[in-house]
């Protein structure tokens, strides 16, 4: 595949799949333990940046959605000036929730209970009889913002005080994705699933196809589990990427389902690139498809998915565009994972359960279990 | 209206809207923590005076309910004598539960495990096969009793040891509320609550109507949010009175649903007096029904209520007697308030939250935490 | 009854009901305390003999059954030489659980994540692409067995690793049930009960018949409820017997519902035999059929039971069988033993509760609860 060498930016050239020797799954307690939840909600999602959507789903002033994040309810709203701001979904007043619905568009955000008005740039606005208390001053109660950044048109929140600056964040990976085209697509369908299983288990099981044979069978009928090359072995990003069969998609149908997403040139470019992006992204980048998982840890047995499935802005409006042979595709494999992990859920939490040994094949989630517990120290 | 204030007693005279300046709301851990909750229980649910029900509940010798207090089950039980009992729900036997259903008829209390039986006195009067355990008397088991008394018809228990005299507890507010022939009234309906937020929160929803141009629109038609005066502003036992747009009532065709419950002469007595008794009852008089609410706290996150519509016991077999039109009304209202409540409680569990400023329309939510934290304290 | 006198091994010679002096039932912390429960599992139910099924569940080489034991899922298999073995449901690998259904039959056991399988021995016997990792020995991953022993065709494990040999174990009610022909039986029906009760009071209830007059009215009318008899008083087996009516049967019909399971002669064997076997098991052996409890506590207010009803391999084929008369008949008794079950642990959890005296007719629960004591000590 030298086309691909060439104009692959950086180069994915094969990487030797290697893991440190004697590598070995995670001890019991990070996977059961209350504490080690604790701790990882502080360390990890209240002091990283954290997926929380994309810039299409609030593409005009006053749209908003609500997101989850480390436990904490978020209000994500495009202002007027066209900007994306982020807000604890809590009144300055007596704490009340905001904003009830998922998703919407609103000129303002007025608290559904005494009904102080924030503008949304989170300045309070609105305070009924609050004139009438000595000292009061409507600057000194805003919304309390959070840390807000985009990256290939991704929404990405920082709970922390002072966060590490994004573009550094994400420096090791600038212009990686750019091909894909990425902050133009758009989301077609979005399914949340609710997996019975610790959010490590998630992110080590995409991080592998060897499982592949077993648990795949349609998967690795179109995209064989040995074709599997890492091009990202360290660090907070890793993955790589897999061959597709000549002339196939990952589609029920096998056939391309959309406008390719991206600008691939004549090449028949039939690969499938897998990244996990730490702490809580999955990002599956196909010729006709992005595919993306947010994963919201709820307790040390319990993670939400929000799995998405973005196409070429273009595509929507044509005769030839089928989400639904995508879709359809990957909801039968999200759940075969969703059901190994929860296998692995339930056996880790044995006596019996000791670290096991990974294989060679297991060399990304050795790498991420290595980053992970860096974070942790 | 010189007619009340003259009639009145004590005086329904104006107060000042005053709260101590800088009045804030509580601190985040007495809405979650569980050592909070628990040290409530503690010091004011097993420590003070608590609502159970009305005396018209056991009109008769033997007629009982079964009451939670502090997560405690408890007969109340009208005895052969006319008196009212307050006993554990607990045989001394082997410890099972005793009466099972939440209300009805006995001439004795017999457990369904052994037969073990008691008088509605509490005396162990019959206990099988015991006579042959050397040195076992009947009389050193008698039902578990809590000290139990009546204030206005309404009956309270107290499981402390040695509790203040009941009369000692009601003396500030003695006599106020003769005019509404409370002792005489009967609950023509219950309605019971699940509602998931801290019972704090409750109280301090029924103390203001700060809210109530927002979320109740169809009550501040007939009484305006802004008529709202106070005569009880400290202490346990708080509130005062609104007005009621002259010719209406508070129900959903705005005409009376019913006679009148009290003796309130010629005058056109539109007014509504709302009173919160610590620790556990909401009381509102209305000139044609009295509504009480009970409130059983479960966890930090969530309390049951049981809401109580009561008549004058002549209104019930009279042609006018329109009881729903009244208890659609406040069902309406109370599920709004349920719903801010609960808004509340999900916002003031953020890292976000802090303690806000209370405005002059809310000097009884902050006279009542005044009081609540003398008790914590 | 002289025939039984002489034929029963050892005699079941009438005991007088003692207990000790003064005995009460257990503090409340026994019936609720989480630490307790943990004790318990650590203390007895992984290092003492615990019932988890019959030899008859799995009689060919490949038939297992999945069973609960301290919280572990086991796995237990009968292997290519007969024999039966047990495993924790881990592998060695991932520790993903191994076998989903709660039975069946496999020629090996394959773990669904990565393939890896092992024989019915245990040993690993297949691992892809693990030859790659240096110093990898599949001697090394066997699965984790249990200990796993016989007695009168039932399986029992024991999670200790060095445990006291089972024959020991039940060295004092050697041959005693031999006549029953309990290894050659067979379950027609399991039921499984989801009972909110401690699993001790099972036990005691189970221990007495001095309840049996109020809560079972249909099975005192066949079995009186004074004809109780101990021959087994102290220890961890602990039971005796009781009569019943002449040409009756513990069935709805009150007539024999099948074949008898052993050897009673010419005699008109009519009793019933109750014991409890420490820490899990209730075996009841009539003349028509044997039920047996298995209990598997799952928290200190709630207890998993399976019950069984055991024919004789040659009823089954015959026209007189009608095991759903014992069933139906058993199945009644039983839910009224968990109503009251609950009952009491409702009752027990009040700060009112405090141990009571126990009756001469409860010197069975008495016993139970000092060997129990000792176990914890």
């Amino acid at each position: 595949m030298p086309a691909i060498q060439t104009k692959a930016a950086p180069a994915f050239h094969k990487t030797a799949e290697t893991s440190a020797p004697g590598a070995k799954t995670l001890p019991q307690r990070y996977f059961v333990s209350p504490e080690v939840f604790a701790q990882e909600q502080r360390k990890i999602f209240s002091g990283q940046w954290t997926l929380v959507g994309h810039q299409s789903q609030i593409a005009k002033a006053g749209d908003y959605f609500i997101s989850q994040v480390a436990g904490e309810s978020l209000i994500v709203v495009r202002d007027k000036r066209g900007e994306i701001q982020g807000f604890y979904n809590v009144c300055r007043h007596r704490g009340s929730r905001l904003v009830e619905n998922r998703s919407g568009h609103v000129s303002a955000i007025q608290c559904p209970y005494h009904a102080w008005t924030y503008g949304l740039d989170g300045r309070l606005v609105g305070a009924p009889h609050m004139d009438d208390v000595p000292g009061f001053d409507k600057a000194d109660y805003p919304l309390h913002a959070v840390h807000l950044g985009l990256w290939e048109g991704f929404i990405f929140v920082n709970l922390a005080d002072s966060p590490n600056p994004l573009p550094k964040w994400f420096a090791t990976v600038a212009g990686k994705f750019s091909r894909w085209n990425l902050p133009a697509l758009r989301s077609e369908k979005r399914i949340k699933y609710d997996v019975q299983a610790n959010w490590k288990l998630i992110f080590e099981n995409y991080s592998e196809c060897y499982h592949c044979a077993g648990v795949h069978p349609e998967l690795s009928k179109i995209s064989p589990s040995d074709s599997a090359e890492n091009d990202l072995t360290e660090g907070p990003f890793l993955g790589g990427f897999m061959r597709i069969a000549r002339d196939k998609s990952l589609t029920m149908s096998s056939k391309a389902c959309a406008l390719p997403v991206g600008d691939f040139g004549n090449e028949d470019f039939r690969f499938v690139f897998y990244y996990s992006i730490f702490p809580n992204m999955l990002l599956s980048l196909h010729p006709d498809y992005v595919m993306v998982h947010q994963l919201e840890p709820q307790s040390p047995e319990r993670t939400l998915i929000l799995c998405d499935w973005f196409f070429h802005p273009d595509a929507f409006n044509r005769d030839d565009f089928r989400p639904d042979d995508a879709v359809e595709f990957w909801d039968m494999v999200n759940r075969q994972d969703w059901h190994v992990c929860e296998l692995s859920q339930e056996g880790i939490g044995s006596h019996a359960y000791a670290p096991g040994p990974y294989s060679a094949r297991e060399s990304i989630p050795a790498a991420w279990d290595e980053y992970y517990l860096r974070q942790m120290s």
